[in-house]
């Protein structure tokens, strides 16, 4: 073992926290993420700064909440002016390289501002939230009645064409969709369709692929090779469409899946905004049986799939020699639902949205103690930024950065979690939800605050507030948010999240030390207050004050 | 009358509510400022977003809170992607100049993240604050043993030194100082020489030499005169050092003072920080009858003086055309306490350190109706760039602007004033009083929430908050904050303060319209969600993913 040099930051998309058989899921074994939390540390209480896509990212990628960085949801621009992990990083030495998804969208209006060229070096890495990236590839190639979702070219697409795959869009026809008995395409984004195998080669579809390109990476003399570098490897999987080749598409049958985490209770007056969001199709979808066990048999062929890359991945690294001088991080952008609270997808903050799994194996012989090891503390995506800088061999920026290193939790085994509490933010304001409450954009957010015990959620625009004991209801069916016996729970719980509100997010131009630095240090420049005579004072502080009066300009 | 073309925004330094005579000051007329009243709007009621020169400047010049923007006090760098008063200003085809003072400083570090040169046009109107400087004078040019308090040139010792003042730093040795009996310089930094005449001819002095500045703009084919301008005129004065020429030093003896606002009760059981703030060598300097009597005298000379120079700008305005094609501002960066409170200088949050004047006078005909009227709304600094862009022909960019356009108060009398509640923000993190205090940068910040009748302070660090009751203690002499029968008025402050906290502040590279036309839109390109057979949706919605499979790659 020796110092991390190089830091592999792998995303799944939209992976839940324990759907892995290292967290406890006795149907879905992933040995080879296994493996990694035996080398490592699994965090059992990781949460995203937000359940939705680019939101969490944007704060992963900065170091910084939502409300912080302002990207508070998939398609809103992240403003120029924020730094990212390149710009952490670079300074360091260290390259940010990018292998796959980061769901940014780049502030073309800010960077027109300042004169900024999209395809300069500087333009296009703030185009690219800070990476060099060596593919990106957002992953969703969806088309319809008006267009594109995604205007960006798609490397994975070209990818597919030049294998033979003979389809406008060979992502959807063959990487997302099977084939029906009368011999169409079945696509993956019907639920109907989730357990038919996608019609493609295995090797071929996006996970095998992503892997593949990562390790040409590893193995040529890359650009990035020369100096230190942070490859974030970031899959679009297991995210839907839910669809999976052979021979995932059936390993995973009813049998092998966990039952579902619902109560009639959380249907009997219910929260509006959870209403809103239960009562959309995809919430109405997930009630059905037979869509949750066909979507979740694919989601967890794809889990599987994922894993069996994973082991590729690490056997070239170890036999590559490279283990032990790479840092390697797995974790999620947000988690999702599979019909579990009568909702589909991810977007609030119940568990299986909110949190994701996070192993962290750190080669340092000063992590050695805590190898294999499970570590409960309450830990958040804009933590793995301060680490990363700290693997780097700098300090983290803590007037820019609002998580902490992960680094004493890794090498000391003893120590207690950075934080009494964890934060995230959803900011509905886009979605058809929004609408149906009647909600302005301004008031379309929510905030969750979960302690030791607490969960809680604050809803602008005149909304209760929800609240969980996670103690006596780990399962989260029963909302105390209304109910009088907890209005002191309450008030402690806003306590909190106004303690947080308040933060000086943005005052990240200069440091608490320079602040401190600063302190008195006017006076020696020549900023005389409060003195009435000069016998008051040292006389040095006048010495540029006085003097006979050359002329005379008076009455 | 006609509609504005220009704007013409003058800021004083330092300069209280109270001390002009439309505003009720018994002995200091005013009658130039008055004039302007009696043709505009006269707010009582504005606050600034912070009592102290640089944090206040920069809520005037980006319209947004100072924990919107983050330079939270002077010398803390403006961040490089914040758009200021010319960035929203220029897209409408106005120019945003600059005669005088700002107290900005440019965001090197970030400029150099973004490889923006500050010679270059983009990069030096970053390094200006937005603005295009005829002239850029901060107006303290002090020096003492560690060197300049300011490193740039000074354009007004420049022109003193042309003038003939012999001196290494005219700026103190004439404008700032005058003569003692011994025929030696007698710094105006000392409270003693406040009294004496500045050793300077009056029409030299910083006032009079920026007006003639600004009617030389207004009478030359300058660059600006082309388009509609904005011009900053900024004044470093009333601001200490407390020194004015001949005839204004000996106009204003101790019978023309307003008595002193502090009582003995404000010493009883103090707050802790309201202490160190008293205790410091301002407070204890301003507790003294001579000093007080010396710096006020300066005061309101210098005051009086501004007043005759707004008649020489007016006039100017009035006899070449230009005053009926003009908006003309006058306001204040914050006050100064001259004693009340125990206090010299500003920095807290009583009225006359946070409470500054506010005229506007607005030529367009829909005015008429509010010419010589006050109003008594609560307005904020920031209100003024949201205006500037209406005057301009914009829609204020709401998801940057945090202020209300005043044009509504200006050309309505009936309508009601924006907001329910004012905020200030105070960050003392670098003055001996944090030191003094044991309080770290985070912990070092103050708010202030100020609605019809309380005015509320939260301190950060485990502090009690601050509260008055101005229906029944308009001078705030009487701190409720510790006193439990106000528990309850302090919770309904805390809620308003907590409202103001949650604030999107940082979601700005999109509208609210932006987020309101997007809902629902992802399912037309392609997106398709929640659906279990193709039976359940429209057939154009997934018209992309149908037809005959071409090739056949499963197992």
């Amino acid at each position: 073992m020796a110092e991390p040099k190089n830091i592999l930051f792998i995303m799944f998309d939209q992976l839940r926290f324990d759907y892995l058989s290292c967290a406890g899921h006795p149907h879905l074994h992933t040995p080879h993420i296994d493996w990694l939390a035996s080398k490592g540390v699994r965090f059992t209480q990781c949460y995203v700064q937000s359940p939705v896509c680019g939101a969490s990212r944007m704060s992963s990628y900065t170091g910084r909440y939502v409300s912080s960085h302002g990207a508070s949801w998939n398609g809103v621009p992240l403003k120029v002016g924020e730094w990212t992990m390149g710009d952490h990083l670079r300074q360091l030495g260290m390259d940010a390289l990018l292998l796959g998804k980061t769901h940014m969208r780049a502030d073309a209006e800010g960077m027109r501002r300042l004169g900024l060229a999209p395809d300069s070096i500087i333009g296009a890495r703030l185009s690219e939230c800070g990476f060099d990236p060596i593919i990106r590839d957002d992953g969703l190639w969806a088309f319809g009645p008006d267009g594109a979702y995604d205007d960006q070219e798609s490397p994975y697409n070209a990818f597919l064409r030049a294998e033979g795959y003979d389809a406008d869009n060979p992502w959807h026809d063959y990487a997302n969709a099977g084939i029906d008995n009368e011999g169409n395409i079945a696509s993956g984004w019907l639920y109907e369709n989730a357990r038919r195998p996608a019609n493609i080669r295995e090797e071929d579809s996006e996970t095998p692929w992503l892997t593949r390109q990562m390790i040409k990476f590893l193995e040529q003399d890359a650009p990035g090779r020369e100096r230190p570098w942070m490859c974030h490897l970031s899959y679009i999987k297991p995210h839907w469409p839910y669809i999976v080749p052979a021979p995932y598409h059936d390993m995973y049958g009813p049998d092998s899946h966990k039952p579902v985490v619902r109560d009639a209770r959380e249907l009997e007056n219910p929260h509006p905004i959870y209403v809103a969001f239960t009562d959309n199709a995809i919430g109405q979808a997930f009630r059905r049986d037979d869509v949750r066990e066909a979507a979740l048999g694919a989601y967890m062929g794809l889990i599987k799939q994922i894993d069996d890359q994973m082991g590729v991945l690490f056997k070239h690294l170890e036999a590559s020699g490279q283990l032990d001088e790479t840092m390697i991080v797995i974790t999620s952008d947000h988690g999702d639902y599979m019909g579990d609270h009568w909702l589909g997808e991810k977007d609030l903050f119940h568990e299986p949205s909110v949190k994701v799994p996070l192993i962290v194996y750190d080669p340092s012989p000063a992590a050695d103690a805590t190898r294999g090891t499970v570590c409960d503390a309450l830990v958040e995506s804009i933590d793995l930024l301060p680490t990363f800088v700290e693997v780097a061999g700098g300090m983290p920026r803590m007037e820019m950065l609002e998580g902490y290193s992960l680094l004493p939790l890794l090498r000391n085994a003893k120590v207690t979690g950075p934080r009494e509490f964890t934060i995230s933010e959803y900011d509905y304001s886009v979605t058809p939800m929004a609408a149906r409450l009647g909600v302005a954009p301004r008031d379309a957010r929510l905030f969750m605050m979960r302690d030791a015990r607490w969960k809680f959620i604050h809803a602008e625009g005149g909304f209760a507030p929800m609240l969980f004991d996670l103690d006596s209801d780990p399962d989260e069916l029963i909302d105390l948010g209304r109910d009088p016996a907890y209005a002191a729970v309450r008030d402690a719980c806003y306590d909190k999240l106004f303690s947080w509100a308040r933060r000086p997010s943005q005052r990240t131009t200069v440091s608490d030390q320079q602040l401190i630095d600063r302190r008195g240090k006017s006076r020696r420049k020549g900023i005389v207050l409060g003195v009435n005579a000069a016998d008051e004072i040292d006389a040095e502080l006048l010495e540029k004050y006085q003097g006979k009066a050359r002329q005379s300009h008076g009455e």
